[in-house]
């Protein structure tokens, strides 16, 4: 195991925290070297937080033994004695922002799944994130980690700022199709999205009560949510907002996103012609899948797997798309993209420990 | 109980069935004369077909007895010699376009919730329904009941067709928008709809398994739902399908409608200026409720209750209007909606039975 | 309206208080004259809380208007002058307990949902409930409104403390055959009982937010829960709860109870004479469903309604007895009992406003 | 690849059959040399039927490639060319126990997840199968394997029935203590036992219905339940099922079991003492895991792992022990226990590709 690259996951005890240690414990060539909570709390073992990673390496005696593994509050000096090369921050934005210089002096890859570092311009903080941000050359250093569109900028990335969930869903599918010149500039790319509630975290609210959320479904942050900014961004739409209409809404399900993304194609455009840019570009890409046939992805395909699912139906009459794309968001839209974005920046095969 | 408008229910197994039983039994001036399946089956008491409606007028020595009620094979002599005076059919598309002259023939107000009368172009009926229409004279007898854009043609009317779930939850916020000239006409009306899955019916199918539809989500008959020229029809838009993107989507829950509705007004169009014509027009409609504040319609909010839900957000930069509209659909969907035009066209409140 | 009963609801941000409001506004012979929160808050318009209230009688003339019905924070004396004849208390324990005596001054009869006047013991209070209880001779008048079993003691009754929902659910099928000796008394009562989510509250916490509750089920408060010596005293069960085997258990639905009740007969029990005894007991009882056939209550059959279901299986050889009892745990299990035992206690017949 | 082991999935339509596949890609020593459907159906894409499984092994050249691995109908011939060393039977009971002879005859240990070798006494196949068993020598042939009690059986084990979800449920726990003589032998063993849907297969009834399942709850089959003659066998109760009472239950959940086991303890027995018993019993089992602290299991703790969980709660004064034990029905309740039995019959280590 002493040939193993150390990581350390802060914020664990969310639900992308559980993930990730879950991802990390699986990994050939990682061993787990500390977990932490965000600011505050006390030393629990951190099966006690999550259960259900208990005994998870029954006979591996090659892998950490997850059932003596301590949550420690977070130290960022402890956790730069412990010498990572990979430190996934799964903490609260504002923190991870505040954290990020000290984290980079420890010289690991520091790869931050919250929004601190995922807008290039440092404006628009203070609005979508509720704080000025005060590392704004480190905004520049950052790579926007969608893994696919930016594999050759991960080798050696030191902060890879992990996508947001929702925008991983939309911008995987549409960028390729705008770069391709396929889609009518004119007309706004909408993206109607619905998302599971472990995608509003952990802590217990109103709007997470499960009487609140069961058998009912609402559209929420209608033309206001901090994503919008990121898919605008992430599409390279000129403009910033204005030709992105991004509608969330709660899904009465723990996990899983699906986006149906509404497109005015060029004339001439065919379905088959989003699938050739789709299957040309993500020819290598081991977690994309390309619904190629009749069936359209769904929540249950890619519930619990780390792939983004992408389809799409075409009326070539009035140009008119429809993508439908589904991920898991704790998974292509949390933790395993931050994995795979660790495994291109530490020289691991991409799907390492995703499998 | 002699002077109570004696009602017949035909296609009483099923959801819309139910419900319309239910809603018959607590109406002041309706009684239930007699309960129908479709075709074929053997007699029944309709509580052991749903034992929700044991019990149910506990006290009522005036209202009709639903524990001894027999539903029995549909049996069109059998009906006729109980002389309704109105008869709901919640029975299949197909076979409520068979029986109809027979029923009409009765003299009662027949409220049909079936699609086999909805569409005045009969040309539609091969490719949407999948049968020939034999009937086509009263395809424009009929009155197409989204009660609160036909109120006036309600009083006497013998032929209602009832409108589909999907289709009430669009028509009735997007047509006063339409008819007001709000609109920018250049671009297509989008619906996102999301549905629970009674609106699938009774019947078990692959795709309305528990462990197929429970926590996962997907679009389905996308550009090819048979509720897509019913929507075109209602809302009057010119050259047929063209100006209407219809998306319908499963939700995981049992009862209930959300669409989202996307429309690009025309310039100077507000928010305020949408809710100015909902009001006007809805001022005397008891079973619409506008979300004038800034909360937005949910389907717990319209579950179980006759109501249809609208609100919108409005980016009045680019004049993007985002409606939010709520119908539980075995309700204004379909029981409820059947009920409130057969009060309209019997003399009755509107809202007879339906509080 | 002038001769309705006048009606209060306290604690009406609740679950339990938003069906009371729904109840009593259906109700002929009360009226709504005033609803308030608990201790603290602001003045928010009820249908802001309850936005399923909204338009609840769209042409109720002679009925309260919902619409325009504001909640007050609590206020004993503004609550007086109201000169309610009932006052229903949605309200927390100690909350209930401290207000009692002022509400009682009142001279208005107080149906009391909370557990504070439900058991004898007062010596039990702080084990059971965190308090002390201060109003020990208040217990003593205090009607246990279990309905069918205490219905002589409810016309005038002036402090009625409403029955738990678990409790409900066990005591109704139990009771009559331990009554008419039918169980071996040597062995004890063990009920295994689920409940929806609702039946927790309103609050959020960690064990009632969507994530840890959906997909998952789970038993609580093993051999201790303070619906145990309510349920014990409710059977009458000597020795206390030695006796009672109660097990709660949390389903991930929103409302509805289920108990699996398991008792050992005496020899020569049949299940015919189980159904005798409940049948002879609860001929007059519209509000229990006595399920004699080979269907057993489910919760779907009792959702929204407010009877209690009961259905047996015996296996005659060892004379072990399995009853399975069912009631919506707003209603039989909360509010709709209330009203049930005001009605009662005013002069109502038993099931109005309930049907 | 070539010293793999060679495995065969047959009934790899349903869910345990999907879950095999995946177990079997990701073994180490394991290749998945052909999948087949029972009787009938044509040739289909694997991924087709289980779209879950596309991509599976994404970088995986050492995998077999589930995405070219098409299912065929059952071909006893075509199966046996493939020369397997074990064949996973996840077919339905009759057709297990028809086509087990030249299963064998190929020479490979077989797994029956079915019931058709399970009970030791063919008299009971009638009754709870609904067929006479025509091959009672090879019920004695037959190991029973509940893995962690039996494990000394299964090196080398040809014909091996694999245990029922239900009983794997409540023997795993049960089992020991009445063998260490904790439990009080004039009382029954009572099992409050809840699964989720996947357990009545993929096979869409009336009572799988999404509609009919969600937002409720119900019991099942009670007294008459085919899972009881083999939760006594397995318990070896004397006197059959007269010991044994089992309430199987159905939640509105995809995947999960749990049991609430009712036992009376004798006099002076502890929860100490029981925990005792399993620490001991399991210390060396990689898939059980003992709540020795104050938290119980609960489904989600379990779900889509392959462990057995087990707490307990006892009142000492009364000697009334509470079970709590979960398990993931298509996983320790069928696939991963298949798994399990096949690696040590086999040679493997017992947790390898579970993990």
């Amino acid at each position: 195991m002493g040939n193993r690259v150390r990581a350390v996951v802060a914020g664990a005890t969310g639900y992308s925290g559980r993930e990730l240690i879950r991802l990390i414990a699986g990994h050939s060539g990682m061993e787990l070297a500390g977990v932490f909570a965000s600011r505050g709390g006390s030393s629990t073992p951190i099966v006690e937080i999550h259960p259900q990673l208990r005994g998870f390496q029954p006979g591996g005696a090659d892998l950490s033994d997850l059932d003596s593994t301590i949550c420690h509050p977070f130290d960022e000096e402890a956790l730069a004695r412990l010498k990572p090369a990979v430190i996934f921050l799964a903490t609260p934005n504002e923190f991870s922002h505040e954290i990020m210089p000290s984290m980079l002096a420890t010289g690991a890859t520091v790869v931050d799944l919250s929004g601190s570092f995922r807008l290039r311009d440092a404006s628009l903080y203070p609005a979508f994130y509720g704080f000025e941000h005060q590392a704004t050359p480190l905004l520049e250093e950052a790579v926007y980690g969608m893994t696919e569109l930016v594999r050759a900028q991960l080798p050696g990335a030191k902060l890879i700022a992990n996508p947001g969930c929702y925008p991983t869903s939309i911008i995987l599918p549409v960028r390729p199709l705008l770069e391709a010149g396929l889609v009518d500039e004119s007309q706004p790319v909408i993206s109607d999205s619905k998302s599971g509630v472990t995608g509003a975290g952990k802590t217990p609210t109103a709007t997470t009560h499960f009487v609140e959320v069961s058998e009912s479904f609402r559209a929420y942050n209608l033309l206001r949510h901090r994503h919008a900014p990121e898919i605008a961004q992430g599409l390279g739409l000129p403009g910033g907002t204005d030709r992105l209409v991004f509608s969330p809404h709660l899904l009465p399900i723990n996990r899983g996103i699906l986006s149906t993304i509404y497109l005015k194609l060029k004339a001439g455009t065919t379905r088959q012609s989003i699938l050739d840019v789709w299957q040309e570009r993500y020819a290598a890409a081991p977690l994309i899948r390309i619904f190629a046939g009749s069936q359209l992805p769904e929540i249950k395909f890619v519930a619990g797997l780390p792939f983004c699912d992408m389809g799409v139906v075409v009326d070539e009459r009035s140009g008119q798309a429809i993508i439908v794309a589904a991920i898991d968001n704790l998974l292509k839209g949390a933790a395993s993209q931050a994995l795979q974005n660790a495994n291109l920046a530490l020289g691991f095969a991409e799907a390492e420990g995703l499998r």
